[in-house]
């Protein structure tokens, strides 16, 4: 039995109901020196929940769709790591849990970054033999894609990347590889594979996980905040999602596997960490191992440990000590690691879309860098505010009760528009691939077409006027553009797993693109121009338009996502273009701007607001002047709910806990004097009387509850019930005249779930996260009832 | 006049002695729409220095060796913010200055980027030109360096990088190169001109700028965690900082100018923030500018901006908003694009210590690696130990008296010790290039003295036996690494700038090149081992040297400063080489986990504590289990010294601030009562005083000094004196059984400089960050008075 151990340490120690007992906050204080036992409270001792057996279900727990208390959390979790090493002396067992306990930190941030890897693995394997489907199938196995396939064969040349061993549909059905037949037996299978796959996703998702949908980051950034989804990182949502997410990137729709990977690595860290009991009964510490998964899931999607421990420190992360930073960066690497064992894609560089550019870039270059920041802010605007409205319209319309038929309609139409543009039927990664690409001796794609002859493999490209072939395919281009454009803002927020990454980055490599190839032409036709009349004087091409598709590329996805360091970390691990950091930079920053300028909230803060979570940016500045008088409730002519710390009884307080629904109350010195004595939490009180009735005789409804007090309560029958032990002494003030603007720090920076309102000493209200969330939606002119839970 | 423009919010204003007043944190609250205009309390408007021309001077300023208050400043800044807000609307001329204030963060840091990276191209050239003028001079132009001297003359050929207009300082003397004359002769002058740089640079020092001896680093970590040290950033500092770092460098001495760069960048900012108001003259506001200003720093001193700014936020920096980081990169980035610029070292590769090996590493390799981790933090524990140990006897012995004399007796040891070795006479950084090279074709050093024949330059490196070269290499390396290890313990915190990057990278590297050799010839003689019969069964070189010279270098400088992410990043930026980030982390990992078993602080934090400087670590967590009420002051038996809100006269308080020496008083309701009203500062109660008497007629040492109250204070003569304008009404308190592993996060997140504590509302007593600090030492069995500043 637990409380045998504990010990007093301070003389503190008070009175209650003539038993001998130690406040909350101080149980934790035992130490081994001290000798006064203290075994007279049996079946109070509830707050020592994670390290014995006989705890009530429940306490130290949270309701669904509840705010944390952080600083609850990490007292607990420190409370049971003072146990730990102090048990360790006991025996070599406990010695040998110590140890455990002190690795399993390392040890299940390890196991996140093994799984998660495995995990990316299976899913790149699944998705690109799937996506290879829609276009036929291996002839000598049919779980071979068409890469593999080919290898297989050791043929040496392919055509296109076909090989006889591979058989397009028309092939099965006699007919030869081109002509129109074969077009439209192939278009017909490309539309059939599209919608199943798609059919498929979201029946799955619709019926096992209807959490799996979507990307996952607006969700993981409030989890990681300190609120209760419960499911939402389970193991039926790691399993939908990972099946739906093959299934649906198979489909050809406008998305991206990126955002859905950091789900699935959040849902395995969720699992992984219910094996190390420090982790899994502890939601704060829990959420360090969810960063790290957080990051882990970037990494194994662009292969960019570094960017995702940024990107999680930057977007996703809410609480991020530096041990943290160091277990994420562990996690990522492992898992880059193992995904780059497993090479699915069987390339030899270790980047995604490996670029290499003969010329570096010259300084007048920025303007058309940074025109492209603004160009790529524009685009991320009327992405975000499409979007936004069509899923407010989705969520208030009957749109939203048919999810499935929505996906399919979304699918037909996609796959009808998409297949005659190569660069819409194409992969998008092999599309953002073509696009960094130079135009080099061996690219034989219509965008290389220019009048230029390759000598010499080692000699400079000479600067070329564009032919036909370049002209028809930025015509491509941009109708490519407005349909990804406009299919992706109807497919982001379907009921299938989708990220936007891939379809951002695919948006910007094309604008960049085609601006380079305009750059490029005019430095061909008018080398005379000062801008052009240093660096492009010589005959060599002095323009790459790879470069600027790139370029283009980070500035959606910056204006979509508002990432800023983590996104030019990302690009350049993604390129390994380390020479192009300043370019990518300025671009970034450009286009961070314009989306500021044109519109305050990137894509998940927009679905945040959208979903009502309760989600208290800690990068917007509040900029008001309230009080925190001004937030409190209750408001004037309201009475505060309160609980005296020696007058009432089991009755009143079990009225008191009937008629009002806060999730905790404070605790008083008396109803006149108002004198704050500490908190206890709902939850805590209902458990505790439930409790005392149970296993203390004599407790009736007209036993008086004390709290605390040096008083004399009356002792005669029935017995007074004390609860001591849930009251929390040491609950969070301000004064009535705390600017809001500290208020709101505190609670970002404490984590803070409420804080208690005084002046003079004496209480005047309450702030729960919710007011304050609200209060900030009043102060933007926005809904304050749009924020939705607690 | 500013005071015009204040106008009423809410409807708490409050009468005080006849008058109408708002209390303090509530002036912050005007707005246009308000119509009651606060005309009457001229002089006491004393907050809104940074904003008007008559402030009190010293109002918001700190006093030297003190802690800032984070929560104060920040509410200022925001407080000037919305001033300029509002005054936008009025002139354009208001308009252009509120366009000022918005950018002039941005303008700021690109300053400090550019002047930083200026500042290192001067340094790096004037260090580099003084290195080689220890070994002789140009013919041509007596200011070219070695090997700008040997380009300008035009030869192919190069004699180990000496040429014909390269004059060596026996050839001065019509001796041959060669010869034991010339031996002689190189010696004096390598040793005459070793002296004379470092008595230069010490004196330069001891006359012009104490501050500006050492790395810096201890100090700019603690000033960034809100502390006050005038002059330590000034322009004097910086001045002498350069020159002697030129001079200290070129000198020979075992030091690095990589941590001095960190204390020059931060010299730039502070300068510089001064041209900004909104930074220069805000405390907590310019530390934002610093952290930038760090991370230039280590971006200009390894060419690695990414490094720098995760170096600023994982070692260096306390507060680091996300705003700072974006910030922080595009200072860092902006400074290493300047020195790429100027390119001082004239090199084609943008990384200093570029590498590029031919075969991979191969999985057993990480024991070897783990292995050198664990060398390196034994390494690196033995380096912190011996010099805390020997800066400790400086400190407390008369060899602190004579800095110059100590600068020049370890100079002149460390030139006579070191020109006979080859390794040591070499400039450091090139010896580190050397360790980190792997041998090929074209390299002919004796470390490459193998038993193989190059047919083919592009074939793979067979493996080979080493020969007697490399064995006295060896030899040599050892002897190296031991008077390196001894001279760097006596070097760093000698009085001339310093840094010790470069010698614990150096340590590091002749390890890891001699395990390295070690593991190549184990390979060589026994293929037949299972650990290498994998990739090692064939004839071809399956360990490269080179790369463990790499691992060890990280293994030591990441035991020295537990670095850990930033270690890693900043290694793969100096070194180009991604594919080994897993190698190096092993290894930073390891020598991580062994200095922190060894001894738990890094050498940073070990000087921190040396100088007793009030440091509140944000990576230590504090693991014990005392209270508020242990912490508090006063202990028993002593009393608190409170002022009243409307009882006490300006002598009682002017009595009260002769008698004690606190920087602030709390202000109670009543002596009798203790409910806490608010807090007032020292400096603030004494400026207000003395400009009262100045300013309102009639006050004398009987009026009776009114904070706040509702009460009806004796309006008679002599009137009563308003002091609610510097009455804090909001003070962060804490009550009594609040654990004090709550108190030390709040120190921490919230920055405060006090708390104040209470039970069931009424006043206990007061914690200061030096009570934390003290009591963090005390619990930790150190030295409390140790704690040497406010």
């Amino acid at each position: 039995m637990f409380s045998e151990d504990l010990r007093i340490v301070s003389d503190s120690s008070i009175t209650v109901c003539g038993h001998h007992v130690v406040p909350m906050m101080q149980a934790a204080q035992f130490t081994a020196s001290d000798a006064v036992p203290l075994v007279d409270y049996v079946g109070d001792a509830i707050i020592f929940s994670g390290m014995q057996d006989d705890d009530i279900p429940g306490i130290g727990q949270y309701d669904d769709f509840h705010t944390i208390d952080w600083q609850r959390d990490i007292a607990r979790d420190r409370m049971r790591h003072r146990y730990i090493v102090k048990k360790r002396q006991d025996s070599i067992l406990d010695l040998i849990k110590g140890a455990h306990d002190a690795w399993s930190g390392w040890v299940c941030v390890l196991l996140v970054g093994v799984c998660t890897g495995v995990v990316a693995g299976v899913i790149d394997i699944g998705a690109s033999w799937m996506t290879d489907l829609k276009f036929g199938i291996c002839r000598q196995a049919f779980w071979f894609n068409r890469e593999q396939c080919c290898w297989s064969s050791n043929e040496t040349t392919f055509d296109h990347g076909n090989c006889s061993q591979w058989l397009t549909w028309p092939q099965m059905f006699g007919e030869s590889r081109e002509g129109p037949g074969a077009y439209i037996i192939s278009y017909i299978f490309y539309i059939g594979w599209a919608l199943v796959f798609a059919a498929l996703s979201a029946s799955l998702v619709r019926m096992f996980a209807p959490y799996a949908c979507g990307s996952g980051i607006p969700e993981i950034k409030t989890i990681l905040s300190g609120f209760i989804i419960r499911g939402y990182l389970g193991k039926w949502t790691l399993i939908i999602k990972v099946v739906g997410l093959i299934l649906s990137v198979s489909s050809g729709l406008s998305l991206g596997k990126e955002g859905p990977m950091v789900h699935i690595a959040s849902c395995l860290g969720n699992i992984l960490s219910y094996l190390f009991p420090k982790y899994g009964r502890n939601e704060a510490k829990k959420r360090e191992i969810l960063s790290a998964a957080a990051a882990a899931g970037v990494s194994v999607a662009f292969g960019a440990p570094i960017g995702g421990v940024l990107f999680s420190l930057e977007e996703v992360s809410y609480y991020f000590p530096l041990k943290t930073l160091w277990r994420s960066f562990f996690c990522a690497l492992i898992a880059a690691f193992i995904l780059r064992s497993i090479n699915p894609f069987g390339n030899e560089h270790s980047v995604l879309f490996f670029v290499e550019y003969n010329k570096p870039w010259i300084f007048f270059e920025l303007i058309p860098f940074v025109g492209l920041g603004i160009i790529g802010g524009c685009i991320a605007t009327i992405f975000i505010k499409a979007n936004i409205y069509w899923c407010r319209y989705r969520k208030y319309s009957k749109l939203g009760q048919y999810p499935v038929t929505e996906v399919l309609v979304v699918t037909l139409l996609t796959a009808v528009i998409a297949y005659p543009n190569p660069y819409t039927r194409m992969n998008t990664s092999q599309l953002i691939y073509l696009l960094f690409n130079q135009c080099g001796i061996s690219n034989s794609d219509p965008l290389c077409d220019y009048n230029r002859n390759f000598t010499d493999v080692n000699s400079a490209i000479e600067k070329a006027a564009a032919e036909a072939g370049v002209y028809r395919a930025i015509w491509q281009l941009v109708l490519a553009l407005a349909v990804k454009l406009v299919m992706t803002v109807f497919t982001f927020g379907i009921k299938v797993p989708c990220g936007l990454f891939i379809p951002s980055l695919a948006l910007g490599a094309i604008a960049g693109r085609i601006v380079g190839i305009g750059v490029e032409q005019l430095a061909y036709h008018y080398p005379k121009i000062w801008l052009f009349s240093g660096e492009c004087s010589t005959g060599d091409d002095c323009i790459t338009p790879g470069l600027y598709a790139m370029v283009g590329a980070a500035a959606v996805l910056g204006g979509v996502t508002r990432m800023t360091v983590s996104l030019v970390v990302i690009m350049f691990e993604l390129t390994g273009g380390v020479r192009y950091i300043v370019p990518l930079m300025a671009a970034a920053m450009a286009s961070k701007w314009v989306g500021d300028a044109l519109g305050r909230q990137g894509i998940y803060d927009a679905h945040i607001a959208l979903n009502g979570y309760p989600f208290l940016d800690s990068k917007d500045e509040f900029q008001h002047t309230s009080l925190a008088a001004d937030v409190m409730q209750p408001k004037r002519n309201e009475t505060l709910a309160v609980i005296t710390q020696d007058s009432m009884t089991v009755d009143d307080v079990e009225t008191l806990l009937k008629e009002t629904e806060h999730n905790g109350y404070p605790v008083v010195v008396s109803k006149e004097s108002q004198y704050l004595v500490g908190f206890v939490l709902r939850r805590d009180l209902n458990l505790a009387i439930a409790n005392a009735r149970r296993t203390i005789e004599g407790i009736t409804g007209q036993s008086v509850v004390v709290f605390a007090g040096a008083g004399n309560p009356p002792t005669g029958p029935p017995p007074c019930l004390p609860l001591n032990r849930i009251l929390d002494m040491a609950p969070i003030t301000v004064t009535d005249q705390t600017p809001m603007e500290t208020v709101v720090d505190m609670f970002r920076k404490l984590g803070l779930r409420q804080t208690l309102v005084t002046h003079n000493g004496r209480l005047l209200g309450v702030i729960t996260k919710k007011d304050v969330l609200r209060h900030v939606k009043q102060m933007d002119n926005e809904d304050p009832n749009s924020v939705l839970f607690n």
